[in-house]
């Protein structure tokens, strides 16, 4: 990894980005949004469940305005050593991450499904683990050039919680298929653990689009 | 974005890319497809559905040849100030859209459903607007130097018909579990519903991928 | 096609790849994991199928560690003609496409349906004749200056295996909306064929992925 130290240490100390508050406060958000779903998928009143999702919403919400930001800031805006698109990718992929927890939530609001299982406890777990990993990833990016090992095992914890969300969702939805007699609540429960099994997948992908980005200026 | 425009304007005002046309004429078979989705999906006649489906089917055909005819033309030849490979991502997009448009019309001829719900409707409409918002910032594609912001402004109603189309697909499939006893029938219409809705994400991916190749050059 | 075959021919034929054998192992193991699977799909005996899944994972998890070892191999090190982030893009989609073979088989396995359908047998098909058009492109990887055609045509093979998976899916699906009268059941099979489908897109993602190699330095 020394050639990754020597080439960031050139710039990166020296010279702050506008983009990289603007994309942590993405990260931040992710973690926010994620602890509000991780509270509303153990809530059974419906009320509730609606107030937590309009905090999760105003969330996203904001994301895609910070994103129009990221944006505006990358272009013309000289943001060496990276290149613009790869910032802007980044900055894609994160905001997709934050539209699936969005989508988990607004899912089982609106769905009311009598209750969740425990499994789904679990996967929001995993989401919010990851949300947490790439708030780490995120905040290390600048000290990058100096330890890109930092951001590496957060994309090595990004992996290994995809595969473990496709264990949960596997094996929770063999569960269901043994247990859950009324077909159509069974539809509805494998929809929700569904778009929960894709906000870890897109986690994933923040991770090798960071892991891309160390590649390519390695 | 002056300095867009000083960049762009240096290269296209006097040079005619053979690409362009190719790839604008994908945005025309997108239109026309989506057109006849909409016909087809309130269609109940099944003889009726499969005559729409087959023009659907030749739209899509005819843009997998032309595909071909971009790649041909991008390689070797120079097609500056882009980069061939982001031409050939931008055009690979555009066939994801035409192809989910022709799997959603090919789901509703196959699956035959007895009828298909008003949200239905709307989301096609919302998959027309789509195309048509690609087909435009498709037409200014040349004229991206002088004004980016038409390209960016169909790419943010191309973000924003995702949302809608997101919200349409979870209170229409809420609505499903709410009113269809018939377990079988619920799975068939979600299945549907579910290839439009991905077609309204891969026509915001075709958004990003402008904006990701107006911040490149920016 | 003779500016690639110049291009490349300056680069290639003196020079030996650390990177291509590991990537190329990587296309062997999805050629090994898809006839394991194709076995699992017509396998009734539920302790049979354990025995084929668990070698599915034991490919899947040796493909997770190569893919480390190409990170590794690609972090500081001149891989000339191309970028670096090109291989690590392509060696990511390589990898997602035997997470979809061990996906397919996982789900098999968990979900114990009855029987498969003739039609999943055919897709396991499909995806073998995937896999093995992608380990022919990559074995032809190191002669696309002199025959780039030859990657062409797998890329042009994995295009037309992905048209006849959806076929086959949406016809398969079809059939199962007339047949299957348990709901659940029908569900279960249409999960893991919809994992099956899914492996096919991202087969052809693979030669997407390559066409864009190919045309960035045409």
């Amino acid at each position: 990894m020394s050639s990754i130290k020597s080439f960031f240490s050139v710039f990166l100390p020296n010279k702050e980005y506008k983009f990289l508050p603007l994309i942590q406060s993405i990260g931040e958000r992710a973690v926010l949004a994620a602890e509000l779903f991780s509270q509303l998928i153990s809530e059974t009143d419906q009320s509730k469940r609606e107030d937590l999702y309009a905090k999760v919403k105003a969330l996203e919400t904001e994301c895609d305005i910070i994103e129009v930001q990221v944006f505006d800031e990358l272009n013309g805006n000289f943001v060496a050593p990276f290149d613009r698109e790869d910032i802007h990718q980044l900055c894609n992929m994160l905001d997709d991450v934050v539209d699936l927890i969005n989508g988990s939530a607004k899912k089982t609001m609106l769905y009311q499904p009598q209750s969740m299982p425990n499994k789904a406890m679990h996967m929001a777990e995993i989401i919010l683990e990851g949300a947490k990993a790439i708030r780490i990833a995120l905040n290390e990016f600048k000290t990058m050039s100096k330890s890109p090992e930092n951001v590496l095992e957060q994309c090595k914890k990004l992996h290994d919680l995809e595969h473990e969300g496709d264990d949960v969702y596997d094996n929770f939805v063999k569960e269901l298929f043994e247990t859950e007699s009324n077909p159509i609540e069974l539809v509805k429960i494998k929809e929700i653990m569904g778009e929960m099994e894709r906000a870890t997948d897109k986690a994933n992908s923040v991770g090798k689009t960071l892991q891309t980005i160390i590649v390519k200026y390695a």
